[in-house]
């Protein structure tokens, strides 16, 4: 061959492109909205769909799972190099509701290409995605003249990630052996621009809880009784104040135990990334910077811990005033929790400072539910390296790190299989993902594509050394 | 006459206690709801019923006087003395809503008298307590043999008490000069107990005001956001715990300027009443007594200025939990004050420390509502010195003194009046105000009537002196 072997991948992309955009077209047709009932047998189509398309991919292997909700899409295609490494694509062939009237331009399930871009619910999130999987593993053999791939490939396209993956962990734990991978690559996160392709090294875990307080046994007139008893409402902001000490820490006792400590260079990569404060705050809707000292906002998002108060209530909320003392409040409380912390230790350093805060009169209730695991795959590991080359053909520059600040079913894949995670996601903020006229960049779409077809080869040599 | 003054009050009443009843009972059977549209009607044919009882009592000059809402009623009964003090007393004839099915034992409507008890809506809160006054001026001037009474003695019998009184102070700043008095006596509250009668000095004031608390423009997502923007919900209870020091003082400065203390002798006095805290607990359905260090819990109901949490409200408060910092929040507070405080230094100190609480990012409203003041008497007041012996002669033993923790129109009447206010109440902690199964106890209400025979002459005296 006379073409560097980035152009016969990039011919070969530009040959298939179009047949490509028609099949992940016909998938996008399918409304695969996991939260809305009557859309239930959508969502079992899309999965049928799925695995169908896999199939003619060259997986030889799909298959339908089912849970006690939707279903997932597993497929398998091993390499022909028994000693090759195992990779575990994740994504999701669920969607978020969309309806035209909630200020979509065009039909958000009749696809649509405008430009550069297409517009359609799940374009970027997931369907689009997952897609660029196909492509990718068709133009990596067909470039490096393989009947197989490089890697022992596997992929896991749940269909409930939109209404909280509430029996993904039950999945995983039910098909732990089918999934052991020494990788997962999570297809289902973005970029930081269009300009500066990068790769998420990790998401913040979470550990949620609901805090009761009662007081009195019924409301009691703050006339006839105020000052004199401990008001329950009062005791709620108590609580909020000492949740943070005067620096923006976490206040509560051993909440910091364990935790993996940004590294200098990764701060360093994050202070290069070419952040505008007073523009993200505008995507924030917010109006000031703030959290715990020393720590940039970056820093503060996704790699510190913090705790928010999600939501407070007690007492007399209707227009005008009642003059009483409240029987009771509520705190709706979460920690995001990063490498080095964990659920259980956090729920027990929560319970004993709360005990140690409520006074007497005050009887309280906490209760833990929905904690998530933090992952995080360290800068210098080999897979990680790997994507991040792949990425850097693709794009043509070098590729930075981010993390996530949010938390996800990918810490369950790191939990069950003990795998690290790495996160390959194409998509940049502008797409509107959960919103009207979500779209992806076609561009970046193929990049996705591109970035696959280099990675296998180069993810069995790194994980083999 | 052989027999004593007290004596030939004591006959005189007993003589007329049987038709005293009948008409008391008449009244009640009309049910003058002041907060149910449907029953206006029912407070007008109060109010010209009352009107006409007056008449008929012996007071000169009856009228009904229109407000934007209920009527009151006004009765006049000149001294034949015309350098004698002028007595304003204060009472409603609304009363609160009742039907059988809330749990009365007996129709609400339908009084009914069992053993020494008189129920019916509004037995005790205020038609029992206002009509003592027809008999005891009666009882005055039979038994002292004047024809008309030894003080210049006005009446004001609001229709609105019982739903919040919102016509009240622009009636009395319209009539001001028909009802300038020397002194307010107020027949709208009770004594400590059946065995241990009690005047009240005071009442604490109140000033309420909504605090909304704004961030982000819309719920934000807390794993993208958090920790890196300030939080409305967290801001609300920050600014609830700083609102007390450690010692459980109000902490926002210049609260306690100008603050009226207790006396020693106050304080001694309240220290005698016979108070069971543990009973006190119960009655408060609350489950500690806590409060400002240095004082008793009655000197903190009664004495003591207080700010309490009435409502507070912000973010998620559904079922289960919402990763969500929260667009805003909101907090309703209320400060209970005491003599020498007033609304508007406590509406600007609040005011001004709010501002110096709230962070930047966080946009605030704070919005003030519905401020009484506060009032008081002092104890070696010769009209409350005056009240005191009537109350010792009628119950034949020594009267303690009481203030009340709560808010009501009497402090409207001394601001625009400028005139001293007592309070003069028979009714029992037990007789159920605003509950099923309200009553007055008949034997009480008879020395209510009994100490009004007494009052009128010594407090002439009192006031002349």
């Amino acid at each position: 061959m006379s073409q560097s072997p980035d152009n016969a991948v990039r011919q070969y992309i530009a040959e298939h492109r179009q047949s490509f955009l028609e099949d992940l077209t016909a998938w996008l047709r399918i409304p695969s909205v996991s939260a809305q009932p009557e859309h239930a047998d959508d969502v079992r189509r899309s999965a049928d769909w799925l695995a169908a398309q896999l199939k003619e991919t060259g997986f030889p292997a799909t298959e339908v799972w089912e849970t006690k909700g939707a279903p997932a899409v597993f497929a398998e295609w091993p390499s022909d190099d028994p000693d090759a490494p195992t990779v575990l694509v994740y994504g999701h062939h669920d969607v978020q509701p969309a309806a035209r009237e909630d200020g979509w331009d065009t039909e958000p399930f009749e696809p649509e290409i405008k430009g550069n871009r297409l517009y359609a619910r799940g374009a970027a999130d997931d369907k689009g995605q997952v897609f660029f999987h196909t492509l990718g593993v068709q133009a990596h053999l067909a470039t490096t003249g393989r009947t197989t791939p490089a890697v022992h490939l596997k992929l896991l396209i749940e269909g409930e990630e939109e209404s909280g993956s509430p029996h993904f962990r039950t999945l995983v734990e039910k098909h732990r052996d089918r999934l052991a991978a020494d990788v997962v690559i999570v297809s289902d996160t973005g970029m930081w621009s269009e300009t500066t392709p990068t790769v998420c090294t990790g998401m913040r875990g979470l550990v949620e809880c609901e805090l009761s307080l009662c007081g009195p046994d019924q409301d009691i007139h703050s006339g006839s009784f105020g000052g004199a008893v401990p008001n329950p409402a009062t005791v709620a902001g108590r609580i909020v104040a000492a949740l943070h000490d005067g620096h923006g820490k976490v206040a509560v006792p051993g909440f910091y135990d364990g935790i993996i400590e940004l590294t200098d260079r990764e701060r360093a990569l994050f202070a290069e990334l070419p952040f505008d404060e007073q523009e993200w705050l505008r995507t924030a809707k917010s109006y000031a910077a703030q959290g715990e000292e020393g720590f940039s906002t970056l820093e503060r998002i996704w790699a510190r811990p913090t705790a928010e108060v999600n939501g407070i209530g007690g007492g007399y909320q209707g227009p005008g005033g009642k003059t009483i003392i409240p029987s009771a409040a509520t705190l709706k409380l979460s920690f995001r929790i990063v490498a080095g912390q964990n659920p259980a230790r956090i729920e027990a350093a929560v319970t004993q400072w709360v005990e140690s805060q409520v006074p007497a009169g005050i009887r309280h209730t906490l209760t833990f539910s929905g904690a998530t695991r933090p992952c995080l795959t360290p800068l210098d590991h080999p897979a990680l390296e790997a994507v991040s080359r792949a990425m850097g053909r693709a794009f043509e520059q070098p590729v930075r790190y981010t993390r996530e600040g949010g938390s996800g079913p990918a810490a369950d894949l790191q939990d069950v299989l003990a795998s690290p995670v790495l996160f390959l996601g194409i998509s940049v903020p502008s797409d509107g993902w959960h919103a009207p006229n979500e779209k992806v960049e076609l561009d970046l779409l193929m990049k996705g594509v591109e970035t696959t077809a280099y990675l296998w080869t180069d993810l069995a040599e790194s994980l083999r050394t």
